[in-house]
């Protein structure tokens, strides 16, 4: 009666070697819990610059059991896969090695997501390596199945612009967007931050809050804007919310023609996108506690949760992700599936929890 | 150096009778510690049908030290001012008998907020009392400041139309808002669905929720077109986030003109609108943590803080209040100060709490 | 580098079959998904007398994609094992068909726990099947791995026992328990209360709490002298606090020789008793921010985190566990994988998440 | 019928001047707070070196409405009472000047707490002017309201401290510590460990904890010891727990003569000790959601709730104050006002909220 999401068979052969690089963060810790546990991964080497040698349970106390250590990104020996969870701009400073020590980089920063040197001279101060711009794929498998098998560069998405991307995309496909007026406002847990202290993030300050904290201008909309194949008018404001994990994005969407927007038109746009896609779940309506998405039901796992409802000449579209997961690690791990042909769901069947808190 | 908020030697003479109906609710508990520490009012009667005879203190931890008891609404004696805090549909039943037996009834319900029997038949199923629609005075005192005085009936706003209301009147008021677009997305606290439990609102379900509750139609929506002078597109959409008590309203609003949106029009919109009122705090920008309005820095107090940043011809605007204070019993109290010729400050002059964490 | 707690290829042939009955609760919600996780289940049914025909998933969200529905156990049909995740009483009215349409009945609730009618004579106002009382078997297998092999009925330890005992448990082998006086408190999280909704249990009056709510008397006692074999005394005060998941227990011991206590000594008999298993982590110490066993660093487990330091003539022993997991549906799992010659870590083998806010 | 508990007419003649310094932490904030309130303070300097010109309505958002700034320490100007609020050790290095220039210093940190130098020897690394320990009055007026009137230096208590001294206090009086065994467990929010950040008090990591941070060794050990006047074993382990104002402490106490305990003696002991406290109240038991003591029912004020409950040769005792308020800045400010002949509940007259979540 239960379906088993991961079939471990189809992986034959030998797997593949892992290193993640920048693992004692939150994105490098849970590579290493979902590389831990996938069928297709062996972890070749945890690196951490300050924390070489110490145990990565000491830092992840959910991978205590694992034995890990980690080492010096200096000793770093060839693997297959690289996922670099560093913080921006690291990634581009050691690419010529980490594509030379392994066969697969996949980036989980923002130093390859763009496509053009302009985007990122507009959004980001420039880039270093603009020779390089353009060669990564973006690692949405949704957006993005067909040019991963094969690839050699991956770039994981932002988290917001994940959250948004993932509930636009299908309008887009269906026609909805182009001349609309979008509105994107985003709820996001405090692992976006990183790991690390700071006044704004300790719990005293951080505790409890809805607090307006990209009211204008994130760099995330530059990805959104880049991924959704259309053209509109984006407008997008991030608050940081009370939970850890999460991100919700609630997109206000006005279609050009002035609506009214159809429930039936969207359904079609929704399921055609969607039908057939492991980790994204439809969720609009319907009895009980949970009717739409929300970053909860999703906490610690790849998936995203979608749904909408029309009003009018609006259409309000909800999603929600684990900012960590499907936002970060998790896309990484599924990008990287599919570029070696693995089954999509390998080492990312934790199906999440209930009930549960603030995770 | 500091400033005392009350002078309460302003209030002169005998203090005014007040009776708390529906005392044992959230927002009668807030109108019960407010009262106990007016300097002019003494509570004459906090009525329970429920819980008649026993002490306040026992649903109320925090006035353990007043030694009030519930009473029976048939017990009520007269008084010089009611405040109803029950379900709606209540204080309809009941207006004949409240201001029989009161000078001033402030209803904190959606009963009589409304001008018109047809918003009611639009928004509310009908109203059972037409011809007394449109005889009460909107509690706001930043809009209904001089038709309060001497009012015989006060209709309290609706707390996340309060949180929206005070961040776009001053818009409106400078002619911004005249064919706008509008788009009002909610963060509200658990206190909001009122005391008692079920399901949805229980400890491990409602945890950590960023969770879409009114995405569509809300009735609040009613509130803010009546309220706000200008003709404007309006969109609304509700989420419960992890707090208790407390409202967040971001407002994006496109101007008809297609701006930009120049911030120095928007201050002096602002301070226009704000700059003599004792319960509202323009606060947007500068250094440190709190630098755009948030619930928890008004959490317990009738304040208002509101802030907006400008986005080429987008302008986001954030307010936050206390859903049970400035949204319901602080913007009660306010207003029957107003009326009865009281300092406006009077028993409103805890300043919140620092630090704080999710209240 | 990194170990795979699971090696599925154990399990050869046929799955068996499970159904749980109160499925619609949390621990039932649990047992789900471990079972539909299980390579040595398959999960047959899933009941619920209130919910009948609708889907799992709308209660539990994190399973909608088993495409599981509640049916009514009037229709249950025989299967290998069944668990029951009933209120307490349930299965004491149902033993006799519970155990003639399964194999193993694993029962989570307080109806076989004891050993003795006269020990539910005490806590629990009797017993209805007296002669049946002291078939079960314990479900710990830390405890009971020898006598779990072919049992037909298992017993799953309270929460907050199983956090206690997996404390203490090594000190009474080592001989410290004799004699000595132990002060047992415990902190736990709001799915204890289990779904539905209450006054108490609503998110306004239950957030934020360190709640006294057993002070004296709490049941669990009963199970913690029949599993500790020592002759100690134990006093015991449990407090709601604000997470949803997990029990951790404060077990202050007083030897009966007065001490001073040894950490070499303790330390010897941890590991004598837990090195060798699969699901008990010592941790006490150390630097880092996770220096002692912590609920959250286990939520969605079935580990337990055991640590201690020594104090003159105390000892303070610290253990936390998901009571979902290890404290119910976890524990149940485990032992019906020893029950039936599994691998005990089939099913359980997620690791738990970091950085993981309040689960 | 509510009984207002400032009488703000016993304050005749002029306020007296007061100087905060170490204003821009917690009990800064909080200090400053209250005395803005105070019907006989002045605010007459609030000093922070590292923030001197700066609004104080940047760190502590709640005094926005005061017009305050942080003035730099070295001008401060001679004030009536001077109250410290600075880390460990200042105090100490500053105090000739502290007490030159103002006639009352009120110190909030530990450095004039113990009353002799070998306590400081055994708890602090010593004491750079042993010559003037025991000079301090411990500013808790529930036990030193003989001695206070007239100090000119006051020693605020921990807040640990203070929570297990008001709990356990009646019980000495009443000569049932003799000889007793005490189990201190305490469970704190994340306001004790200050302002500031790090990474163990960031939010990822601090949200949802039940986190042993002192199982032994605590310092606030020597002040229980010191202020409770009883020759008994005391044991004590603190926690830290998912609030951010708080500490609560369960003292399980075994009396010498190994009982049982009587309730009604324990009553005859509590009342005794505390039917005249205004800021003391007993709650143990009886119906409804509060039924014993909870740091959140008394969050933002100087209340300590106590209670307990008796269990055959055990008694349980719970008692619950906000950390901030009666467990640092409160007490100095009732500590103040019994010093200045100022009524007692001067400036501390906030009941706390209801609803509220984790203040």
């Amino acid at each position: 009666m239960a379906t088993k999401l991961t079939n471990e068979s189809e992986i034959d052969g030998e797997s593949a070697t892992a290193a993640v690089v920048g693992a004692s963060g939150f994105a490098g810790g849970e590579l290493l819990r979902l590389l831990s546990g996938h069928p297709g991964f062996e972890i070749a080497a945890a690196t951490s610059r300050s924390r070489a040698g110490r145990s990565v349970g000491a830092v992840h106390p959910n991978l205590r059991g694992t034995g890990l250590r980690f080492s010096d990104p200096v000793d770093l020996d060839p693997v297959d896969v690289l996922f670099a969870a560093t913080p921006h701009g690291v990634t581009t400073d050691h690419i010529d090695e980490f594509r030379e020590g392994a066969d697969l980089v996949v980036d989980l920063s923002a130093d390859f997501r763009l496509d053009t040197p302009e985007t990122y001279d507009e959004w980001y101060d420039g880039h270093d390596r603009p020779e390089l711009v353009g060669e990564a794929v973006y690692a949405l498998p949704e957006l993005h199945r067909e040019e991963l098998p094969g690839a050699d560069l991956i770039a994981g998405g932002g988290c917001n612009a994940t959250a948004a991307i993932v509930g636009l995309y299908p309008l887009a496909e269906a026609g909805f967007l182009d001349g609309a007026r979008v509105v994107v406002d985003v709820k996001v847990g405090s692992s976006e931050g990183g790991a690390g202290g700071g006044v704004a993030s300790s719990h005293p300050e951080r505790s409890g809050v809805v607090r307006p904290y990209a009211p204008t201008g994130h760099r995330h909309e530059a990805e959104i804007l880049q991924e959704i194949d259309a053209e509109f008018d984006l407008s997008f404001t991030a608050h940081a919310v009370d939970m850890v994990r999460g991100a919700s994005a609630t997109c206000h969407v006005f279609p050009a023609d002035g609506g009214p927007v159809e429930a039936r038109d969207c359904w079609r746009a929704y399921r055609e996108a969607y039908d057939e896609e492991p980790f994204v779940r439809l969720q609009a309506g319907g009895r009980g506690v949970y009717r739409y998405p929300e970053p909860k039901a999703v906490a610690g796992t790849n998936i995203a949760e979608v749904g909408f409802e029309t009003d009018g000449d609006r259409l309000v579209v909800f999603s929600a992700i684990d900012n960590v997961g499907k936002g970060s690690a998790g896309q990484a791990v599924h990008a990287a599936n599919v570029a070696l042909g693995y089954p999509e769901t390998a080492g990312l069947d934790f199906p999440g929890l209930h009930p549960v808190g603030a995770p």
